[in-house]
């Protein structure tokens, strides 16, 4: 049955049938009963409003609520509040280990769930949408199915324009200091910054690519060992700005000069990264954004309607600053 | 009706009334109506646990959950997890402009309440007391009634410990980049600087303090103005380390040396703290154990325990590390 049928049936608007399942603008209450007439005789009940009464929504981000899943977060209680939903939280490192996911579509308290680099295997999700159950993933683990919706940032073209920027300024060995290889964003990124070299000719080297834990002590030893390459890199590529914070630092004792000898770049566009020394270069996430994007997709699931662009990409915008300059001379 | 009385009149223990009153630990069920029966002839009924179905938890932290918010939210909410607890989480800077206090004792749905850095009236914090609402505070913006539970970390110790160590090594004229002016944390810090430096006979000169928001932007503005007074200080003392990062930023654009020229410190030990160049001399704050204790509180309060020490302050730990050094010669 789909809204187009009922909106014949009951010979109203195709919006005013949405305005009635929605239950959010203003309907006469004779127009009300025209619609739901028209559903009855359409041989279904009318698609009730997932937890109508305000079902809470649960937010799971189960890692520790740092200056980027917590900006995130955030934004997605502040979005939730506006549209007079609770939130139940569930985050931190520990909350990896508790399975949630299965109780949910039983759970008469929560009506939708924003599952947040959701640790659990694709089945789990997988199930959660065989049962109906209203929930849309940030910034997925794992390449997801077409109709489980998600919100990431479009990674692959972010990691490339950095990484183009590097390769104009000359630079052809390039260190990457890389998330979590089993994360979609950092094989999204790690292939942006392959198709950027790719342009100019170069093929990536295993040599020059360290996974790390997204802080700036991760970043420090995974510069250090980069650095310490017999034939050292002239860039180093973070994939996050505290881990940048820390190549800095291993640059600083090494005695090279940022970008003179050595030009490093960050992710996220933190406010610390206009502070370093000098300034990072970096890729703005559209962190809040992301947040307010994930609870529209999920209204609009919880409210029925259709949403045919369930894999939302935002842009990102690469911000030049000192950190980069011109390959030094070999 | 006290827990004796009750002990008195079932005969049983004190320790065995409680874990019948909390239903925590395993007792006998015939120990168990004993304590029952005795209580009921005591002519009250036995304390009910609010919320014994696992009411929900609210935390609320009207901030965006930064590597110091987000920090206390994730340790609060893997420690309500392991007591069974749901958390409904009321955060970001738009939820300061909500009112959810006054809702709170007669929400079915909510069985107590973890209140950051609270920017409520006293009075609306005095009315839920009154009501008989379980709640604990962490790091109250003003200082709270004895009956109020509130945790937070020993702030004026802490500075106290920083200013000291900088009057030990000779500094005199320190500017203070300091947090907020209206929160108690910054006025105890304040307190605990001007008291080392009272040691040594010097008096504070407001000329030299500075109060901001927490951020590295901030601080780095703070910073420049502090070191471009006529008289410049010979040390700066900031209450949070994005902002002591902001101010190396600040001291390098002006070709001062950390520390040969000039000394600066940071408040909290975040990560980054480790990797800025030089790095930080600072003051551990036990963040995650702030979280645990403020759950450990309230856990109390729902059982209806009596909580002898309401205000609990956590100690912290000086961390020195290469940004402080002897005041530089007149």
């Amino acid at each position: 049955m789909t809204v187009r049928a009922i909106a014949a049936e009951a010979g109203v608007s195709i919006a005013t049938v949405s305005r009635v399942m929605t239950g959010r603008a203003n309907v006469a209450p004779d127009t009300q009963a025209l619609v739901r007439r028209a559903v009855e005789r359409l041989g279904a009940p009318a698609p009730a409003r997932r937890g109508a009464a305000g079902g809470a929504i649960l937010v799971r981000c189960p890692y520790v609520l740092t200056d980027y899943f917590g900006v995130i977060v955030s934004s997605i209680a502040e979005t939730l509040d506006l549209h007079g939903r609770r939130v139940v939280l569930s985050a931190g490192d520990a909350a990896r280990g508790t399975r949630v996911l299965p109780g949910l579509p039983g759970d008469p308290g929560i009506a939708g769930a924003i599952l947040i680099v959701p640790p659990e295997p694709e089945r789990e999700l997988e199930a959660l949408r065989e049962q109906d159950f209203p929930f849309v993933v940030v910034d997925p683990r794992t390449p997801l199915p077409r109709d489980i919706a998600s919100v990431s940032a479009a990674n692959l073209a972010a990691a490339r324009s950095v990484s183009a920027h590097l390769v104009d300024f000359g630079h052809r060995r390039i260190g990457v200091i890389g998330g979590p290889g089993d994360w979609l964003a950092s094989k999204s990124r790690l292939a942006g910054h392959t198709s950027a070299l790719a342009d100019a000719g170069v093929l990536p080297s295993p040599e020059l690519l360290r996974s790390i834990e997204p802080t700036a002590d991760w970043g420090y030893g995974a510069a250090c060992e980069l650095l310490d390459l017999p034939e050292r890199p002239t860039a180093l590529v973070a994939f996050n700005d505290k881990a940048a914070v820390g190549a800095l630092r291993a640059a600083y004792e090494r005695g090279l000069r940022v970008p003179e000898d050595l030009s490093i770049t960050g992710f996220d566009d933190i406010d610390l990264s206009r502070s370093t020394v000098p300034r990072l270069t970096t890729v703005r996430q559209p962190l809040e954004e992301m947040g307010r994007m994930a609870v529209s997709l999920l209204m609009r699931l919880l409210d029925r309607h259709t949403v045919d662009t369930l894999h939302v990409e935002l842009a990102t915008h690469l911000v030049i600053r000192g950190s980069t300059g011109p390959a030094p001379a070999p």
